[in-house]
């Protein structure tokens, strides 16, 4: 390349930058121009062929096309197999290094799940029992009574209930609330890990690139407390063969749990409708003020 | 930001770096990672936040959504309105000093126009007359005979034949060829500016940036003679206004031509079928060798 094919190139994308200068919204000027810098350098920097981009154009197409209404997002999944939308995840909701990480919150929520009682079992489908007790705390430790824990996971054939015709109403999905000293006690099954779903674009990048679609197993959660930031996260099994390869970088080394095999009742399930054996896992929430 | 926050994004990215690490194909792991590292970049930069993030997951569900299998492709659009498809198009056409600069190629080439005979009108729809002559030369100035040219513009309502149902088939196309002294001679209309299509969610980003969607008037040539590299460029009329601001950034000062009015026949429209008066524009394409 000699100087003048590299200044007439960086004209080009110099002119395009310029051409977001009198956008009214600041907000919006600073966005498209940031991007439209940042893509011609990566335009630039692997000197995009024709072809190339001709099946950008191609792939983005169709990541459109597969994008419906309701149960499929191709974009998101796209965001969320680039790291893109975990990185967002982390520059949103930066925090004090003691309370609890955050990751992403998914596409599979559902508002207005059932409230469930303390213990309260949510699976109505098979698996291996489990409970999930726990506290929510502020970050200097004190009990956060009546906390709200939205909690959702999907069922052994990795697909949650309202994505699976198959499964009841709420299985897997529940509203459980924290005691007057701040604990909490969810009934379930161990949770799975399962793939996010290979049938289109996405899939095709990740299969071009060696990359697996799997993600580790884990329960979702979106604890409330009035005062607080509302916390959005996912618990880890410990021993997924997945925690080093989330297909969308979602695993944080704090957020890891471990799912004890219980053979014996003691305080921590005593008087819970829950048959031994069964699996048990504990977390501490921390919740930083607003 | 703390460096701990800081650092704890940046692992972000580089995980999804990595993710590529073990693609088999090198350029498809280059292109992916470089994508990857500048798609963060933008991201970290502006701090996008997760509303923000979510409007970008609906612009390009929408963009999506509003191609069509032929006649609208509103990615390539995107494409062309933040200056990528000019950029890619420099890359790609990287030629010698003097060889005639290269332009966008567009989406509204139909292959297979009818060849034309030296002087012949392919104009079918209303306009002001024009005759656009000039040669074909190679880089030392040695005439290029039976060169092909391919040429193609709007009506003036600003359709291209094959868009507008109402023009006649291969209106305002074809295929041209120069004489054994490298001359070439085709008689049109004077081109006209016109809009990109605006009813989508490019035209959407158009306005909230306060950028106007025309195109300054051009005619489209293809030009190709064996052992050259094909030449794809645009002739502009000189005294367009929006000449400084072409909303997909194609123009370029060394392919702008005067379309002179003519009261008189010369040497250079004499047997030509057309009336005075008629404006005359001239250009001199030089190829350069593969």
């Amino acid at each position: 390349m000699t100087n003048d094919e590299k200044a007439s190139e960086r004209l080009i994308s110099e002119k395009a930058i310029q051409s977001f200068n009198d956008a009214p919204d600041a907000r919006l000027r600073q966005i498209m121009q940031s991007l439209t810098h940042h893509l011609h350098a990566f335009v630039s920097e692997v000197e995009l062929t024709e072809k190339e981009w001709f099946e950008g154009i191609k792939f983005l197409t169709e990541t459109g096309h597969k994008c419906d209404g309701h149960v499929r997002q191709e974009f998101i999944l796209l965001s969320d197999t680039l790291g893109v939308s975990m990185l967002v995840d982390a520059i949103n909701h930066r925090h004090s290094a003691n309370a609890t990480d955050t990751t992403v919150f998914g596409p599979f929520y559902i508002d207005g799940m059932p409230e469930r009682a303390f213990g309260e079992n949510m699976a109505f489908t098979p698996g291996e029992a489990a409970l999930v007790r726990g506290r929510v705390v502020d970050t200097r430790g004190n009990a956060l009574p009546n906390a709200i824990l939205d909690v959702w996971q999907t069922a052994e054939n990795g697909m949650y209930s309202g994505q699976d015709a198959a499964q009841p109403f709420g299985n897997l999905r529940g509203r459980y609330r924290t005691d007057s000293n701040g604990y909490f006690a969810i009934r379930t099954i161990v949770p799975v890990c399962y793939p996010i779903p290979t049938d289109g674009p996405v899939g095709r990048m990740l299969n071009a690139a060696k990359r697996h679609p799997w993600r580790p197993a884990h329960l979702h959660f979106m604890i409330e407390v009035p005062g607080y930031k509302k916390l959005v996260t996912h618990l880890f099994n410990h021993d997924d063969p997945y925690l080093e390869s989330d297909a969308v970088f979602g695993v944080k080394q704090s957020l890891q749990v471990i799912y004890e095999e219980r053979f014996t009742h003691d305080d921590l399930s005593a008087g819970l409708d829950i048959q031994l054996p069964f699996r048990r896992a504990s977390y501490e929430f921390v919740m930083e003020s607003v």
